[in-house]
């Protein structure tokens, strides 16, 4: 038996998530699916991040164990032949039969759209978040600032999240704005979040409470003291699901 | 009687191009049927460019008559009410009686986006043309070069044309290249044209003769002598429509 690691990217407009349920289309459903069926073994699929439906990704990680004797680096092209055209196994090589992505030391990158302009434009619908009112990037640069570190992030969890500690150390939080491209104005802003784990919607929570911070409801005191009450309703909204991307995991 | 001009934005993804047809799917047929059961009148929309099936737009321009009385700088926001979201107007303004917009001097941007990865990467698939072979970009440069200026692009036009003269001028022809974001590796290239005005399949014949010159299947040679030929099968293919947006149409 070999453990098989996939890089997978996939368009989650269309998957109720990553993990695997009956009854919904999901990216981890797909997977399966397709192995089962290219090697007409029984697989199963285990996923280094569970996103959310709608969420999307260039870079999750999936490992699945095969008695198949295909070299490890094909499998990468060999599965997509079997997905639908929104998913596609980036790279694939072997690991360690004891080799589980969501028990390893890694460091995680997401990145959340928000297209701030006073009319949505519909090529960045899918992608991106549209924010009507003008956002104040440099106060949201602060705000991010404010979350770097080692902290018990509860006030950024939603309700319905299993884990003992909520204590996770974030690296980076950047806000990158630009022009939109073209003649209609406004700019494209980019929330960058690294960090050594994440909690259930942390990232969609912090991207809306930067977002309250750029729109002046919320201060940066107010982002201090939802961090250190833990209480998730001193914290911003959930921002929606299409704007977030997880870009890479990075294993140590 | 008053002229309103509109800037429209699209994701062409779900139209067959911008001609109103019937029994099929249009920009122009979207926007005269959100105009007619909004203001209740009957409307004719003009378009600014024709794009094609499955060709998105930034800012494209359409023109219509009205009785009706709302500020003109109204119309953008009350008639999204009425369409799709995946057509937005930007901006409205009232223009002279006699503006056509398919008859002014304009200067028109059209981006070409290519996905140039090993493997496609599903979050571009809908806004950029996915190429395998690695492409040379100082190539498709040098190529682009040659096509600046006032020349007669007949090999660079879709038969089908009812125009009489094939001369344009092309100001620019940039390839811009950056690397994808994430753990992919790869690039996105991006062919920028802008001009006085471009024939029947212009913008995509351009980048697939840069395509071919950038995988080393076409010499610079061939593409001066293409242009010199006036023979359409003497350039490239012509690219796939979602690698297409129009961007921006500027008037003099």
């Amino acid at each position: 038996m070999r453990r098989i690691r996939l890089i997978v990217a996939y368009d989650g407009t269309g998957y109720c998530g990553w993990q695997i349920q009956d009854n919904a289309v999901t990216v981890e459903g797909e997977l399966t699916k397709a192995l089962c069926t290219w090697l007409q073994e029984e697989v199963e699929v285990i996923g280094a991040s569970r996103t959310d439906s709608g969420v999307h990704a260039l870079g999750n990680i999936a490992v699945f164990d095969t008695e198949s004797r295909i070299p490890a680096e094909k499998f990468a092209i060999g599965i997509n032949h079997y997905l639908p055209a929104d998913i596609r196994v980036q790279r694939s090589d072997e690991v360690e039969a004891d080799y589980h992505p969501r028990y390893r030391k890694t460091e995680k990158t997401y990145e959340y759209t928000i297209l701030n302009t006073k009319i949505a434009i519909p090529v960045y619908d899918r992608y991106a978040y549209h924010i009507y009112h003008a956002l104040d990037v440099s106060m949201m640069r602060k705000a991010g600032e404010l979350l770097i570190g080692e902290h018990d992030f509860s006030a950024f969890c939603s309700a319905g999240s299993q884990v003992k500690s909520k204590v996770r150390t974030v690296y980076e939080v950047t806000v990158q704005e630009e022009p939109v491209p073209g003649c209609n104005g406004g700019s494209r802003i980019c929330i960058r979040v690294r960090g050594n784990g994440f909690l259930y919607n942390m990232v969609r929570i912090i991207a809306g409470t930067l977002l309250e911070v750029g729109q002046g409801r919320r201060t940066l005191q107010d982002v201090e003291e939802a961090l250190a009450s833990g209480e998730r309703k001193k914290a911003g909204p959930t921002a929606p699901p299409q704007g977030l991307t997880l870009m890479e995991i990075r294993e140590e």
